[in-house]
């Protein structure tokens, strides 16, 4: 079974709860529902992982490429900025990433350093962009997969 | 009905045919066969122009705005590098606006100034972008008539 | 008779109509009657051209100024950031040209790359602007018939 | 009475005489005279006010305005490369302030660090520059009083 | 009872012991006490926390605000560079935040990328830093909560 | 008898009554009573000098050093921008230094050229960043005595 | 019988009109002559297209390719500044491309965003360039015929 | 007995699984061995401690150096671009610091951040960087303990 | 009689006393007295004039040339960095100016803002810069009085 | 007869042999042998210099200049990126020069510091360069006896 | 045997006599030493070249390469700063070369522009940094040969 | 007997016969002579020394040094730009150094690199500029000797 690992960056624990700017006012659960959704809609297992710590996810990263790990969506959210070990990361493993941010980053003038490593990117869509996220990772899989 | 203006800009009127690097191989035909899919699918109605000169394209906006726009969806390709009036002309109309690149623009090192217009940004999925892309498109046209 | 030649650049076909922190409420109407009432208090005449291509523009400065233009005015709006073509065209002919933009640009952080092509400046007076840079446009026009 | 401050920068209490390249070879009196028959012919008060000490400049607007000053004219000529404590004493008066240079400062690589406190810019039309200046102000402040 | 959260950032843990260019020759413990007397002298609790990871700074503030905390003093220290997560997170809780800095940091040629996120900064007073530090926070504190 | 230079420096003057995103709406009288008052409770003797000319706070800084000044307090204000003259004199005394700004000059933009001068900073904290200024050029003052 | 585009950007057609620290006096025909001369005495066939519009050249280039092009040759003009999509087409379609300009573009400061696309260039020497670059390129032509 | 603490940063401790052209195909255990071999030869005692957060790191030093570490070795890795926290560790602590990379970063457009708290630095060896940077940290050690 | 005027800028009337690395230790008499001794050695008239006010400066100079001033040295000191306004006088006057500094203003990273306006340059030669830099303005002006 | 000097600069004693990717395949007697050619077809005498020293170049071309040149071609290769002396001494001799590259040095990021000083510049064509800057060369020289 | 060149570049030839922050103190012959000692030790042939002149440095490299040398030392000392035509001969010849400099270079400012072609560096370790760099390069020589 | 060099910089063998706005018209003889006369004037053995080789000057000032130099005068003209070689060899020998520009080179946008070794510098003064030089030259020698 096809299996996805979503990171969700340090500050992404409390979404919804403040900073409404950054995160709009959708809370962390009905992120978690929608990605839920998706997974048992399309058939495949998806794994939410939290953390504020950069090392941990890249930690979290290498343990899940190890179990076999399909594809990787990651809203950097506080790596953003400065997240260049885990940039490293994505590029040394071999499975498809998938960046999303939830606002338009580049309006608030921020630019992500994680970026070039990934697949594609999409940015701005609120809580469409984690669907529309997993959607795209979904066919690159398959199509890999069936290459 | 839903209406939704597709624009391709500057160059694309050959996709597939040549620069592989730039725009893949997928020749132009596959783009309107899944737009026009996507349209019949999801009921709405979809318009496709393609375009080399900037000011057309303005124009062109500025027409469908006046015939009732619901979304506009672009590719700004050629447009890409330099089309700021092309950026103030969707600033000025009210319409929803999504961006999409079939390639990763960044790891190109090139940036989109017609992009912060833009609700949203997707970049990198080849022919699925501009699926995703429509489907975000349609979510807010949705949502804020909706709302 | 003095012929002047006002060119509005891109996307002020639709002045008025939106966008108002780039180009206020007044309507396009407003600024081609202040034109024409201009003129014909001072005894002059006025031909007002809005195109969205650039190309266009240096297509009608070269016939006007074959036809004996004495001025030009123009407010290059989306042709401000890179109209580059429109700024050699306006240095190559020898006709005196006054630029204005309705809003204060520099708040805005734009830079004109044209003004450098310009005998003068005036940006910042809504529809005063243009009433201000026709009377600036005359008395260079008729100072230097004059010498 | 309407009544408009209009305030002489740095070197330019030797208009005329001297650095043509500057500040033209028009002699001071020439400004003078212009100003005041503006001023009668629209039934305004002026005052014009040479200094070549910023902080003489600021003192002297905060005196104006609390005597109910209507309009401020500037041409800060020598301080427009490092007028800082200037530039936030104009943004801290209430007063609408246009801002003026007889030469095409752009041209010449300047930079005003005043503008941006301005309602509007002009340059680059000699002496008219402060009559269209002056013309400008008027209509600022008769707008903002039938307001 | 008022309560503020004192976080030393990265290599604080070791004050006094070393590099006294950056830190002085005033031990960890002279800090702690100080910031003790002046809790028991003003009347507030006061938590101090050191921790050499970001992300468990992180942490460490989300749950303090979940029990209720009121103010915020941070030293980032070796956070100061390149904290973006950590502005970020300042920033998402409500709480007012004082910065300080033991030494004069920008003659070192540092810039703190978390200061913007801080009600405002004090350096470079060595011990008494902490001092001022807690005495601006305090007066915050009750000024908002007296409002 | 410790005594105490304060210089409000550039528009100052005017504190309270006008641009109160500089510096507020507290009124200078409450600045001056809350300086007098810090004097009086810590027996110390202060005087405020206000100044629109960067030469003339010059002039009066060697002229206090030459009667025996303690310690300067400044709020450099319109001078923050372009005072190198200021700093250069700042340096040549040999008298502690503490700057202040009554807000957060960072989030404005804003780098003080002469804060490099000062044994330390504080900002953002209006009224109260006096006092707290003043409690730390005492503690420095006292400090350098009891050495 | 090899065929070659000889493609003259923005302002070329007035050629020798106007503007000769740009373009030289030499006026048009006698580009257009020399061109012919060299395509009759080398026996092939060579065609010249003037325009304004970038979106124009970008048009005759692919349809010029589709009608089976031997080489390009082209003097950007006005399109040298700012002509990405001309760049990208010209880079998109596997014709050799020669790029040439009159003067010395780089003692006037500007650089070409054309040029890297080109297999080389020719500049600076006035009416001879246009010889020079149709005897390079026609090189290139046959020494890849003949590979 | 002479302690080295040798430190592999971020991402290394996938050594030679991924990503060749960042750290070579040579395996995680070769590097180890090639340390331990030198350190039996030479005489002393070496720690490789791998780590993915740099708070980690930070930690693992103060403690060794509170132990009497002799001398440093790292390979910031991950840590390499924005590691200033380390950095300012590394500086702290009285211990030598020899910087090594496996690759020659300065080909890949990387600057580290560390390397000015270093000794000196070695880059571009492969396996060979670790077996030079040790001897030149050993040499250090010693001279110094002999001077 | 050849007449000379000497300014001293910003901080220099306490040369000597105070910030040894900027103006060395030599007393103010010092200079006066060899600008003295300079001058009736020379059978010339000198004047020195020392400010901390750029534009009494300025008034000086205008004020010299209105008298008949045939050379003017000047040590910016204060007035290096930001005195543009002091620039544009010296440019206006048509006196040949020499411009001084006692220390090597380019090791201490500091450019001065007024050199462009001089004939030639002196600095680092402590007190001997003023009796060179007096001897080459004296040789100009007699050189272009002979012309 | 018209007298031509050719330098060979930095590196090209081993053209052909080594990096390809800078000077292609072909070996230095071909080049030598085409501007033989060259020479002896249009009549002209041409000498052709190599040397690895700038300093060697320059003494070279002044001596020519003496013995009454006519001509310079240089290809400076490894004097292209620092060979400012090369530079001005090619601005002082008043002999036409002519600057070549045999590869395109634009797309390798290359900017020639000498090339502002050649009438024109030819580059990217290999072996043919050559010719066609004799050419050039040659037709700028024969205009210039003519005028 | 395996032949390698030893190229000590501007200003080495004074060794140890002067400018100590540069080169330490170590004298000259000691470096000899250290050299002819290591090649002794490990049975390879090393000769010392000292120059001040580039192009001497470009030339010996040339010739040694055609004498069959196996890999290059260098420091390339006054030659690192501007060494453009150093650095293409050294990617132009395949001799594997490692690049030394004896003191932290990076500390003080200084980027090589030679280092690009270099196999690996090493700087910083005063005398050892010789010894450090023949092994290395010795090491990638056998390797080589190996392979 | 005091011992001068004077090293004259590439190109200035020509002294006077071309272009003149680097170096006036006064002929290299005039130089030699009133460098000569000052020499016998003031008692002190002067050698001047031309070359355009930056690596034979450095060989000349290490020569004379061990002859046992006492102050070392240099225009260094073409080596200005980018002699980086000749700064570290002026800098590494303990000769006082002074630097001389016969123009006004910031006026010509020129930086010198070799500046920051010298003990002053003077330009713009054109043939003076020695006589200066060498005068400010030798009382640092005397002065330095008698201390």
């Amino acid at each position: 079974m096809t299996r996805i690992l979503v990171i969700q960056g340090a500050n992404l624990v409390h979404l919804g709860k403040r900073e409404p700017e950054f995160y709009g006012t959708t809370p962390r659960e009905a992120y978690d529902r929608a990605i839920e959704a998706h997974a048992r809609a399309q058939g495949y297992e998806a794994e939410v992982f939290y953390t504020n710590l950069e090392g941990e996810a890249i930690d979290r990263i290498y343990r899940a490429v190890e179990d076999g790990l399909d594809g990787l969506l990651m809203n950097p959210a506080g790596f953003t900025y400065a997240g260049f070990a885990l940039r490293d990361c994505v590029k040394a493993v071999a499975v498809p990433y998938v960046e999303v941010h939830i606002t338009h980053i580049e309006q608030r003038g921020v630019t992500s350093v994680i970026a070039p490593a990934a697949r594609g990117v999409i940015y701005g869509f609120g809580l469409h962009t984690y669907e529309l996220g997993l959607e795209a990772l979904l066919r690159i899989v398959r199509e890999e997969r069936g290459a």
